[in-house]
């Protein structure tokens, strides 16, 4: 019988959200709200919170990662939020409903911090985004982050660069003071979307092979370095396609893919799980921004020659165009002709063309053949020559 | 100097779009309102309809296609209408704007009809759409008919299936009668969306080769059989990636990429034109509608063991949903696995998975593959697990 065993987390809680009678009916026994305080892999046993132990064959390791939580005075002060599970959102959720959150101020403008906003404005809470960075949403293009700061800017959300946070003090005015290299803020509620890190201590306990991410290394079934141990989601590493080599990517998609794959093999199946592109979107207010593959710098680093094009062209046909913009920029490789990556922006279309380049960085079509490849034509969605070839194509010129 | 001669048409009459003059701005010499009347290969002359002659080194036939008019008596009626070009465009537009037409029957569920019942009905003309098939949009699974079908009804647009026009006549509620296997319909307009057919008279009087579909053959240049001549758009052949042969597909974006890589040939630059996978796709009214790759009927002609599979999906994450829905479809091949075609129709996202799908062809993707590619993932934007993952996978299981 498998056993299901909940998410060693950071708070040692878990929310139950099956519960074990309705998991037992699926022939699985569950163990919720109960921590693997440690495990014996020459015995094959593991050591759970309750006392009780759990004999195992085959071991699925699913122990995620932990949001950053920054190591600054008051960071653990009531109204002060990390996001990452069910139970942090309904924490969130029942600080708000309680009233009297005016402001907030979100560290960090990566994905969290980007989704958060449009989220709290949702509910009429002020919102400020200070990053230590000079721009939100780096992974992009710096003309691309001076949209989603405008869009922030159309929505009532101050971006405030290069502004590290110090200390969060009680206030007076509102609950809490964030004070910054900048200067001070006031907020009923910080929240810091400023990364994850893997939970990798049950792991290395076992003397499990990390890699040099530093997440837990596996192959392509999913394997570990120890046999009948197998690792999933956002506490391994995962083959980056373009890249060539095993990353760190912790987004919630690929630990998906990865918890089939190990399931498939470990029910005797074999699969292999054919890595990612990189490929990764959110939204913002009215902004779809839209990533795949490697950034010039990455491309650097892992032993390309990146070239890169960015144009503004279009999301839909001319004729039915009313100022709707659509940013493309696309990396390229000089050595080989290859597509390298590519990243969108715009109020409609973006992730439609991310998702094509997606494939394309999957299939690893070259610049010169994406400027020609056949996508469905229609004016409502894009011109007789799509953003795309009109990108591809400029980018060849540079190649 | 190249030349630049306005496109033999039916009616054997041109627009003026831009002038001799802005033309030879642009190192054009430009000859519209002008007819080629006959070519002498041979010497390398053109004969033009205003007298003139001009001599040639290279020849570039973009000949195009004209929309059919069905043969049945009346259609030559004032308030008959077919649509290709920029002068059919015209003189709706001003037959509309004379004012008094109330009601129109367009004759054919296709493109045309899809496309002009939209246009029709935003300036409150009352529509029906005639077809003889069963269906309208025939080429995408019949599921996907009758989502069509609805969304006209909520448009108020009446689709009569299985329906021959056999004349039209002069009415008198309406300014024309059209007469059909089903009765009579009243109409001041009626317009005919059956099909294109290409020109090809001039090629074949210098003895250039046909291919099979009876359009010009040409080669991966865009030359034709005959030495310093070229082909490009609506008359010439394309070669389908999938399919593995050279098919007629008239369609705008295939005949733009033709266009420039016969230039480039021509200019010295010798550019292959790769060829299309069959990518298309229609608005109507709310729905987005698209394709790719071969339906089973044309997977079977051309020699593959189609296998398919239908299910319907959201557009946007689960939470985020409100009743939205996205069917998608996809082909596979039973033989080597590979994906063979797909198509999806939804209020949205639905061009963007047949873009994605349409570089999973042009690539020789698998359907095994296409369960687990990596795509950029929000909420906003689908689910961890793409609606395109969940039908690859159920085509898989069926493989």
């Amino acid at each position: 019988m498998p056993y299901y065993i909940g998410d060693v987390i950071k708070e040692s809680k878990r929310l139950v959200i099956r519960t074990p009678e309705e998991f037992k009916k699926t022939g699985i026994d569950a163990r919720v709200k109960t921590n693997v305080e440690s495990i014996d892999a020459q015995k094959g046993l593991l050591y759970l919170s309750d006392g009780s132990n759990l004999p195992y064959d085959y071991l699925v390791m699913a122990t995620g990662a932990d949001a950053v939580r920054l190591d600054i005075p008051g960071k653990d002060l009531e109204g002060v939020y990390v996001i990452r599970n069910l139970m942090d959102t309904l924490k969130i959720k029942s600080y708000l409903n309680e009233g009297g959150c005016k402001k907030a101020v979100l560290i960090g403008g990566g994905y969290i911090g980007m989704e958060m906003c449009e989220a709290l404005r949702n509910v009429g809470v002020d919102v400020k985004v200070i990053d230590i960075l000079p721009r939100p949403a780096c992974r992009w293009d710096p003309e691309f982050s001076k949209l989603i700061v405008e869009e922030l800017g159309k929505n009532q959300v101050e971006f405030l660069p290069e502004t590290k946070p110090l200390s969060i003090e009680k206030g007076k005015e509102c609950r809490l003071k964030l004070i910054t290299s900048n200067g001070e803020l006031d907020a009923d509620m910080v929240m810091m979307g400023v990364g994850t890190r893997y939970n990798t201590a049950l792991a290395q306990s076992m003397g499990i092979e990390m890699g040099q991410s530093g997440a837990i290394k596996v192959d392509f079934h999913q394997k570990t370095s120890r046999e009948g141990i197998w690792a999933v989601g956002d506490c391994c590493e995962v083959f980056h396609k373009v890249a060539r080599r095993w990353v760190y990517f912790p987004l919630g998609d690929i630990a998906n893919k990865q918890g089939r794959v190990a399931g498939q093999n470990v029910g005797g199946a074999p699969v292999e799980f054919p890595g990612i592109v990189g490929a990764q979107a959110f939204k913002v207010f009215n902004l779809e921004v839209a990533a795949t593959g490697l950034t010039e710098e990455e491309a650097v680093k892992y032993g390309f020659e990146p070239v890169s094009s960015l144009i503004w062209g279009l999301p839909i046909g001319r004729p039915m165009a009313t100022g709707e913009k659509l940013g493309i920029k696309l990396v390229g490789d000089k050595k080989t002709g290859k597509l390298l990556g590519g990243q969108c922006i715009g109020m409609k279309g973006a992730v439609q063309r991310v998702s094509a380049l997606s494939i394309a960085l999957w299939s690893g079509l070259t610049v010169d053949e994406l400027g020609y490849v056949d996508l469905p034509y229609a004016p409502p969605f894009g011109g007789a020559w799509d953003a795309i070839h009109i990108a591809a194509q400029d980018l060849v010129r540079k190649l």
